[in-house]
């Protein structure tokens, strides 16, 4: 059979992991998809710029019309990131009848709807598999693999950034600073970090994830995000002598008044799996009805693995060449003419238990006042533990586990905790997840 | 679209599971694959016997032929499970054009060859993700999820029956048979455990992951198999001093000289993930060239983890429905004209680190004994560890673990060692496997 021809669009790190992993591999590759998958152009910005010697042999451009247009080309990849410009590409590629494979996870988070409209309008495939966990391959496992279950939980370490952060300041007992910094040093954080670890760049795979197991329309602006660097090392120490880890999760739970789509940093307990997943790599636990719990682990950035995840797409679209564009996988699992506008719940009423640590000026009473005030708000404690005398010598950590409380409730009392004259500072609040802990009956109720 | 109407062939305990599966989450399903699945018919040995009563609503039968000849039916499931029964049912379905989905192991890795042959001349599909690994989706992830990679390991826990005994001596420090005894009484063992503890069940398992990775014929004659009845809690008990637990798994290795494809008990580090998979889990570690290593867990047996896998072989099977068949994903991952005859390394040539127990009589001189004849086989010592004298106060055991050895020379070394007179009974030996180090050298040098 003819070979497929591929332009790539962006040829840094991961344009050249897919050049290198297509040519080192073309032979299993070609015994796999039946037929060559070339990639004959790549569109760089500048061609001037050194680069490291490719053994593939491509043409090189610096305008990306000679790849979106070339009737010779069958898929464009897209790998020059941002959403405005990558946007505009998509829809030439679009217009131009080629089907696209990108690993733009902010592009796919923020302009999915629309681009898979089109995409879908002209019977062409936009894959995105190595926009969430590199080549974990949980996009397919998920809208393919799962597709008998109603899934109720997603939870997922999808920032391999933020999980090298939080794993090196436990393993070596670093503050955050020093952690970004190794982070930096090792190339694990990229020069200007924010995405990263604001939980911007989590929020997007999320959004991606919650949209194919739900059946809802792509909604990042739904996502509450927080990041990692109000996280001490403090805190994790504490967290440690309760038996929990404090991992940067994306959470997608189906509750019967809505969706909960959130991430930010959580206890979890030492025993989970979650809890053991260090350094770089990522990994994500789905709870379905059938299924049980499931997890999928491995590499979620970097050239070769994000590499995989882009091949791999290749070959699915290669297969589909010859399928009905109406009988193929729907871009986010379900057909979009049958998609459910469930709503995302409001952060304020979703429910989890809560660290808290508090700087209190040890005298007697203030711990009736906090619990007074937290009894006010319905809020019930699991553990309350009071720490030495810190190095001042003035106030002593309190460190107090919930159970489930309201964000709202939290979030008041701890406002009222705050103004109590013994209380030093602000509190610390860590919200905490039982990862295994499912409540099935929540599955059926939900519309 | 006209509904996809489907025959199951065997209404046990994971036909039920699939009839409730399709029937609670139908109106998901539909969203997903865009049209209903609908059981039409069951068949049943027994038309008499009493049954849970099934919500939804299909045709009984106790004559197969009612579903393999029935033009109104698009899909067979097979759940009769054995090897001789399934495959002629499996025969006579796609002789009447349909589709099969079948959760049957046995029958895959020992007829799979010819069945597949069969269905790809008449352009059929036959679907098995349910036969490895339950509900993880481990033969999509592998054939489709991992296209781009050249896989080096597949490493697993595949028989959940034998990882619930062997976490249940650890955990509660039984022996053997009182673990096994458990098993049978809580259901995770069959009446007849032979298959499983044998390591058979996970052979067949190991036979169709390694011809899905490596693009070989299914070989389920050619795999060393070796079961779990000979490890004891005093081995497991030694094995945690030394930092590592005892797992079976499943292996198929990539080296120069040919693919490992064995299955046995091992010692594996306790930080290695797979070793934390407990009770009737399973989990299978792929490491592939571009994506570094991943991990795929989940229930691998059970009513419902089994119908999640049949169900999306379903979803699958309808999407292909308008597909050329010779661009649909083959059904061993490589075009079967593009198979490559890659040789399975005899089992004495393997080479891997051991661990021993000797049981010696403690006098001045046995240790140079057993030391020399090591070495005079080229078998090199990484821990040598004596222990206190036992409750019978007359022998002593020794513990030693090997660096990497031929497997010949450690046998014959163990039999030349067995002839001491100082040795009472046989050595127990445990392979021990290192799934963090890999040779990627070894990758590009085989054919």
């Amino acid at each position: 059979m003819k070979p497929i021809n591929i332009g790539i669009v962006g040829l840094g790190t991961v344009g050249c992991g897919v050049v290198n992993v297509l040519h080192r591999n073309r032979e299993e590759i070609s015994r796999r998809a039946g037929r060559d998958i070339c990639v004959t152009h790549a569109v760089v910005r500048d061609l001037e710029k050194k680069r490291p010697p490719l053994e593939a042999n491509f043409a090189l451009t610096s305008n990306s019309i000679d790849v979106t247009d070339n009737p010779n080309i069958d898929i464009v990849v897209e790998l020059i990131g941002g959403v405005r410009e990558a946007s505009q590409l998509v829809e030439r590629a679009l217009e131009k009848n080629k089907h696209v494979v990108t690993a733009n996870k902010a592009l796919i988070a923020q302009r999915g709807n629309e681009l898979f409209e089109l995409a879908s309008s002209k019977g062409l495939t936009i894959a995105f598999e190595a926009a969430v966990g590199g080549g974990i391959s949980i996009i397919k496992v998920l809208r393919e693999g799962l597709a008998g279950n109603r899934i109720y939980r997603i939870s997922g370490i999808i920032n391999g950034t933020s999980n090298y952060i939080l794993t090196e300041m436990f393993n070596s007992k670093l503050d955050f600073e020093s952690a970004l910094n190794n982070a930096t040093n090792l190339g694990y954080a990229e020069h200007d970090p924010s995405t990263d670890i604001s939980g911007t760049d989590a929020a997007h795979k999320l959004t991606i994830l919650a949209s194919i197991a739900y059946g809802i329309p792509l909604k990042f602006s739904d996502v509450y995000v927080e990041g990692i660097a109000h996280i001490t090392l403090e805190d994790m120490l504490y967290a440690d002598e309760l038996n929990y880890r404090i991992k940067h999760l994306g959470l997608a739970i189906r509750t019967p008044d809505g969706i909960e789509l959130r991430t930010h940093p959580c206890l979890i307990r030492k025993d989970e799996l979650l809890s053991n997943i260090n350094g770089v790599m990522n990994a994500i636990q789905i709870d379905g009805d059938a299924v049980g719990p499931t997890l999928h682990y491995g590499a979620g950035a970097g050239a070769e693995p994000t590499a995989s995840a882009i091949v791999a797409d290749l070959v699915d679209v290669v297969r589909t060449l010859t399928t009905d564009p109406n009988n193929r996988v729907p871009h986010l699992a379900f057909q979009p003419r049958l998609m459910v506008d469930v709503p995302i719940l409001d952060m304020k009423l979703t429910t989890t238990p809560y660290y808290l640590r508090l700087n209190v000026i040890d005298k007697p009473g203030v711990l009736a006042d906090i619990t007074e005030i937290l009894g006010r708000y319905d809020i019930s404690i699991e553990v309350i533990s009071q720490k030495e005398t810190n190095t001042q010598g003035r106030s002593v950590p309190i460190i107090i586990i919930t159970h489930d409380a309201v964000e709202k409730s939290i979030m008041d009392a701890i406002s009222e905790i705050e103004q109590l004259a013994a209380i030093n500072g602000l509190v610390q609040r860590i919200r905490l997840e039982r990862l295994s802990v499912v409540n099935k009956s929540v599955v059926q109720q939900v519309g």
